[in-house]
């Protein structure tokens, strides 16, 4: 993959539910498996797991020992490898703060969404990624919540499919996403 | 999306398991989810839900009607718009007389893997859609067992991500294929 180093962040808050009610999301073991291996797949660095909530990392943590160095680890040790990309932070802004530091550079927020009209392109992507640390942010539940899109960031357009449905799940939109930035301009 | 009609098959038997030895799979609710949600997002006609083993097909009937017909219809009912694509068949080829049948040509059955290095290429693929209703075809577990390699079906090329490592999710390879099939060439 060419440009900068790329990383992934999946937000658990602030993020809306069916009704557009802001609420923390719970993390799942199955998010984190496909979009690790996804991630490790097209030589993402790193994979931010967000939420403010101390039991749900606990969790993660759990699922991580468990695949680096309990049972998983013998029995399907590729899955380790790509588990072993995960961080958990507690807000997007740590998470950006993070990549910045190990990155050295300023890292770029890339905020993602279905709904998003007002979105760079695939292509003007693929360029931003020759300037930044690029840190690709996915939403769970119904989307990320509308205040994180006050914030000035860069939104990237929206998947668009063969017509009006748009309910990829998050596990999906990754791998297309990811796929998409790794060819070649 | 430009071509014939398109259909997918994710198979749960014959599969191999970790070890080489041939098996079938158990059918998971999350694969069918999400296939299901890429698929409807990407035009496809149908997806075939394939193993022989009966109590499994009583499973997929059992999810279908709850999202179909149950509580889930009325919760979500994107999610049964999406699962509306599913039909279930006992083995590959009674899905590909199926598909042939509801489209009135003969169906080319594509199989899809990780490890295979004789494939045609995705160009070519989105050239053969223009001629044939395609099946592509999904392994569960460690892939399609060799024996379906044998029959002289076409095969896809797999997808390269940055390195070495190949093991997407077959949720996440079956999204990349589909958009990339979906693009124009």
């Amino acid at each position: 993959m060419s440009g900068s180093a790329l990383a992934v962040a999946l937000v658990h808050h602030p993020i809306v539910d069916k009704r557009g009610d802001q609420v923390v999301t719970a993390v799942t073991n199955l998010d984190l498996h496909d979009i690790a291996r996804t991630a490790r797949t097209y030589g993402v660095r790193r994979f931010y797991v967000i939420t403010p909530a101390v039991e749900q990392l606990l969790l993660v943590e759990r699922i991580l020992q468990h695949w680096r160095e309990g049972h998983g680890a013998s029995y399907n040790p590729h899955r380790g490898e790509a588990l072993a990309l995960i961080e958990t932070a507690t807000t997007l802004e740590a998470a950006i703060a993070a990549w910045s530091r190990e990155t050295g550079a300023e890292a770029m927020p890339i905020l993602t969404g279905a709904k998003r009209s007002d979105g760079v392109s695939f292509e003007q992507c693929r360029q931003l990624r020759q300037q930044h640390p690029l840190l690709l942010v996915f939403g769970t539940g119904w989307g990320l919540a509308p205040e994180i899109f006050t914030r000035g960031w860069t939104v990237l357009e929206p998947i668009r499919g063969a017509g009006d449905y748009n309910h990829l799940p998050v596990r999906s939109a990754a791998a297309i996403i990811l796929d998409r930035l790794h060819a070649e301009p």
